[in-house]
């Protein structure tokens, strides 16, 4: 019992200092940056998630504790209604005070103060402290992605095309680089009465969140899935073929956001003077023709498959297929997709881009979300996303798995958004 | 086939006739009303469906068809994208030219060519013109169903609160009828693996639409659904409980319209002096406790339920539950939903609100559009939307059954929308 | 006095019949038409002038009155805030009911009550119910002019071009009539010291409104003043020259204007095929390059003037240059701008287009606003508009005059607006 | 000679330096605040302003200049079109790169360039040079009172209320300093033929803009002046009895607008616990009953002027009036208005608030704008703005004068706009 939390509280602190390692890139004007409302500032993102241990844990579970200042929990709420008033969101870059310095002071206070509590193993609650200290952690983990995700966005408005960290001049951005992927292979299963999720667990080792339970039957039909991910090379096929200018691909929905938005290639592909350019966390690089396209919303990822005479798998059968896989993910730190020389069936599962499935993100039959604030987190938004599955490039290490559902609204592009394919 | 030729067109122009049967208690000025961009007015839908016919039918496989205006071709085509261009939907009460003896000249010049076209039984295309002409009979029935909604909410927005029709005063509508309703009961089914949806089927007599096939399996735990719809009092009960001013029980995205529109109460509810009344298409009326609610988002669905501590049932459920019931609706032309006294098992099914389901639109396994431009009647639509099963008290007679999947928006209202229980 | 009074009630009758005979080529569907907030459909105009007497002179001095309908109050009040609430302007089109007839009703039943009380010419306030009948006249007379200009605008958004009214053959719209007009000269003025304005009058036949007064002294610059309107021809060799595309002739808010809205040309120029074309109230005829150019705002005309090395006049050289004229203005009824073949010093004043000037609306000194309700009718407006001087081809005769002070907000299009410029 | 280009190259200096002086209570992450279009960060600001310099004179004028970067001249161009493209205004506080080390190595580099230019007194284009960069010391001037009033105004939506500098606690901010203010005078003037503005001069020492240009004469009628400004108390008496329900006191334009954005009070006050306070650059403060009214619109001003009897001078009036008196102004750096204890005819005309004029802000007879990109300066602008006179307690000392013009749209609040009145 001792040793496991030691544990959790090692886990607690290296979560939190990977939340500034990858801040250190940052110039000191970016923590501050929010394009859109979508889009929170790095500062908001190290406070939001420090307010979470403040206000699940230390609050409700600590004597005596002194709140560092009662204003920072209608500042840093996200979403929490059961817990208040939040400040509005599209205004967090706004707060130019607290400054970064009072922020930083923050997270250390709540981590001193955290890492006491973990140590009162005779503590009545403990166990719930715990719980929700792993819920915590792998809270903090998401907006790592998100930190990333976020920054990303908000640079790209910046015509200087800023460098989030330059690229690591061995990695696969290079031209040299850009060499021939497999081939597609339909890699087939049968289908039938599988089990979908699982019961839900709050340990850290083999942590789940809510929305991934209950576990429960669903009927498959037989099904094929594409072996890797869609590249950049056949995504410009689809353009060259007026893929954007031709409504019969295209949901409604997403016909109406191409007009809108006036759509005509991923978000953050670029083309100037003739070369094939993307903006990445590394700045404006040349485009990987091999790589896998990324920066698409549901409507264009569902688009291209009509185009090319497939489909978007659901979710329940990328489930299934990932499951019969061995679980392998490089724990690398990398900032964007590569191509992929594997050539195993099923490959880029986990460490490229998310995978748009065709599926609503919809509560699992029997899901009942936890009656108190926390119970916020999942269930609520069960409705008009779609679900997708896998990981990315930006995701921690040890934070994806087979059956973690990730959702987003079909529109959106700003996350690390990919295509598999199904028939 | 002779006889069987003759019947279509008799079904057609009877169809056709109810369509102005409809608009007789209009006044003039109501024709080319239209109150919001989801509400056409009624000269637009006597025009919109005519144009079908003459698109789909009549310019492909009439020799030497003249269209009457080659213009309506833009101005009455909804939303095929396949057809062409559209005028703006948002813009079609601004048609005050062609005139509505124009649009009358139109429908009857249509109906004739409709007419001699189905007796050309030898025709090489026969089976398409009739196969064609059986959807754009259930088209004009959807529209039927759609100007009835549609007027009512345009009327809605006139402070003099117009009268569409009197109230026949036999009817329900009355003090004297407000009787208590029977109890909701829970109707418990096993679940197992049923078979869902039906083998496309474009006969007349057994017609269904292209979503709601393939027939195929699917896996349904146990469930219960309740007798009856909710009713008007027990809506008012989970108000008088804060229901609107309690995010706890909706969605995310709901919450947020609720703030956005400032809803506090169905669309159609209306409180002055103390007096409880509701907008119907009888004008102003008091409001009977005992009636169905009526004129509720999905998201207004679902915190209900939240807050009775039940759920909304899956299209699938509710399919497997209705299939099992023997199919009975009132043919007689009503404007509004009625109280039930009906101790059946599972009542209210067809003939008072569409019941808003748990599930989102999207594609059964193995679906695919036509890929012409009539296949873009369901299909693209099937994204961001909810499924609704059932029918209403303006749903024409014969229109409904028990595979019919309507859908719309969460968060619309305007039509006769309700709350049918599960758990 | 008896000889007075009948005839203003003559006058007054004159004036109602006139506002139904400018409806009488409208199609039945049109009475209902709006297609902007700021242009009222045809039936609201005959109700609102109708309501002006019944609020402003029956109710207060009818003795007994019993307004027709007290819903009436608040649908046809236009922005008379001492009045009480206002059904929203936007929103006009959507009161199909009360139905034309209802509207002819009215207006038979308050013109009867009118022409009775004037014959009262013994009542105690019969001086200010007279005062009031003239100012009712005139305030119809003003929207005489917007029925067809906001019909004219409403019936341009429909993409069949309809014709409010035939084009009189016999008229300067037919190719034969475009023949050159003549030069513009420039006609100096000397300035010094000038009376402005005029001392209020509210006899019928001296008639002026509120914002003319009081007269005042004003200190003018020499100027000088071209002859005549510029043309469509002049206007076309601005737009040849890069006038929308090169800001440095352009006002910033214009400029933004520009941008916004992607104005390239006046509202109603059309180009197709090769021909020059307009949008007129006898449908889309070609464009006379003689004739002025209508239906600009003032950005444009303040663009072209900088573009043509010119000016546009205040509103104070305006009225001194007129009110040294004999006045003349055509009283047949025409509904388009002539090319002009008069050789008259300072020509098209009055009967072509409203000229722009460079003043912006603001009170005379010492302008001062009735107390009571009817004082909102120009008083309130003084911000944000510019005068516009002398009248146009559709103002009734006899309403317009040199001291006359028309304003409308820089952006707007849809009145008859042309330009004049100064040195 | 020589020792006037010095005195210049001092001034230039000076100016600079003052700048940074004002930024120096700013926190780090203030730098890139931006609440608003309207209100640009502190950092475009400072770069801003040594883009003009750059701009102007540097590169034009400097041979072999090399510019830093060539995307500054887009990312800090305000509205220069004759320049080229602008970086989107709203955005501006996107910018976080350049970071702030990178905008004030900008500032160092191009300071000492112009420092060298302004050496060469054998330049051919000298006179030019000097000309522009007095214009450049003028133009950063008024950027140091922008900088301050967007700076509050973005520090303002932050709940924190922050501080921008600690109040200096032997100012007037305290209770204790609340004394009664001198009765308000009306100081009556006679008017006739007066000169207004200035023949335009380029000197230091002397300088004017071309908006005060040409000197004209124009004809005043008699009128009266406030001798002080309106008070909190005052205003807070017009609140009292209803002034901000009340139409008939608001032109039409400002009683939408008060609607739109539910004004209920001037800009900065905050009522919290029954204690008057107002958010300043101190932070939040008790209301100083004595104090000037600051923030508010033209349309409040207007509003207040009518429901008081009076109504607002003209820039004319203003501008005789003053320049009758004696200029004074105090040039000490304060940051909120006092109250006033002088019983001078006229006071508080250029310390307190700007004043706004009943005078639409058009160009004075004769005027034109340079035609150079500089002339971009003022003559575009005029148009839909109004015209303030006087000057703020947070104007640079020695930058107002009786006949400076300044101008802003009459809904806008966040500069220090007062209100003197007139009759």
């Amino acid at each position: 019992m001792e040793k496991q939390t030691l544990s959790l509280a090692e886990q607690f602190l290296q979560t939190r200092q990977r939340s500034f390692q990858l801040c250190e890139p940052l110039e000191r004007d970016d923590y501050c940056l929010q394009a859109a409302a979508f889009a929170s500032p790095p500062k908001w993102h190290l406070a939001h998630t420090t307010w979470f241990f403040e206000t699940f844990i230390l609050k409700p579970f600590c004597a005596n504790y002194q709140p560092i200042d009662p204003i920072y929990e209608v500042l840093f709420n996200s979403y929490y209604n059961g817990i208040g008033e939040q400040f509005p969101r599209p205004q967090r870059g706004l707060l130019s005070r607290p400054s970064l310095e009072d922020v930083t002071q923050y997270r250390e206070t709540i981590d001193s103060a955290m890492c006491e509590l973990l140590q009162h193993t005779e503590h009545a609650h403990i166990d719930e402290i715990k719980r929700r200290c792993v819920l915590g952690i792998e809270h903090e983990k998401q907006h790592q992605e998100l930190l990333l995700t976020d920054i990303k966005y908000s640079l790209s408005k910046n015509p200087i095309c800023p460098t989030y960290i330059p690229i690591d001049t061995n990695s696969a951005g290079s031209k040299e680089a850009f060499q021939d992927v497999c081939q597609t292979e339909w890699v087939a299963f049968e289908g039938g009465v599988v089990s979908m999720g699982v019961e839900g667990s709050e340990a850290l080792d083999d942590f789940s969140f809510d929305n991934e339970s209950p576990k429960h039957d669903h009927l498959l039909q037989p099904f094929k899935l594409a072996s890797r991910l869609v590249t950049n090379a056949e995504f410009q096929a689809f353009i060259d073929d007026g893929g954007y200018q031709r409504p019969e691909f295209w949901l409604a929905d997403g016909w109406t956001e191409v007009q809108a938005q006036q759509w005509e290639r991923p978000l953050y592909w670029r083309d100037k003077d003739g070369q094939a350019l993307e903006f990445t966390l590394h700045g404006l690089q040349s485009r990987n023709p091999q790589s896998p396209v990324c920066h698409v919303s549901a409507y264009e990822a569902d688009a291209f498959a009509n185009w090319d005479g497939a489909r978007l798998p659901t979710e329940f059968e990328w489930e299934y297929a990932a499951s019969q896989q061995r679980f392998s993910r490089d724990s690398s730190l990398r900032f964007h997709p590569d191509s992929n020389h594997n050539a195993d069936p099923l490959t880029q599962l986990y460490d490229q881009c998310w995978q748009w499935t065709a599926s609503a993100y919809r509560p699992y039959p029997g899901f009942s979300a936890s009656k108190d604030a926390i119970g916020e987190y999942n269930g609520k938004f069960m409705c008009n996303q779609w679900v997708l599955r896998g990981g990315s490039c930006v995701s921690p290490p040890d934070h994806v798995r087979a059956t973690y559902r990730n959702f987003f609204y079909p529109a959106d592009r700003w996350q690390f958004f990919g295509i598999r394919l199904a028939k």
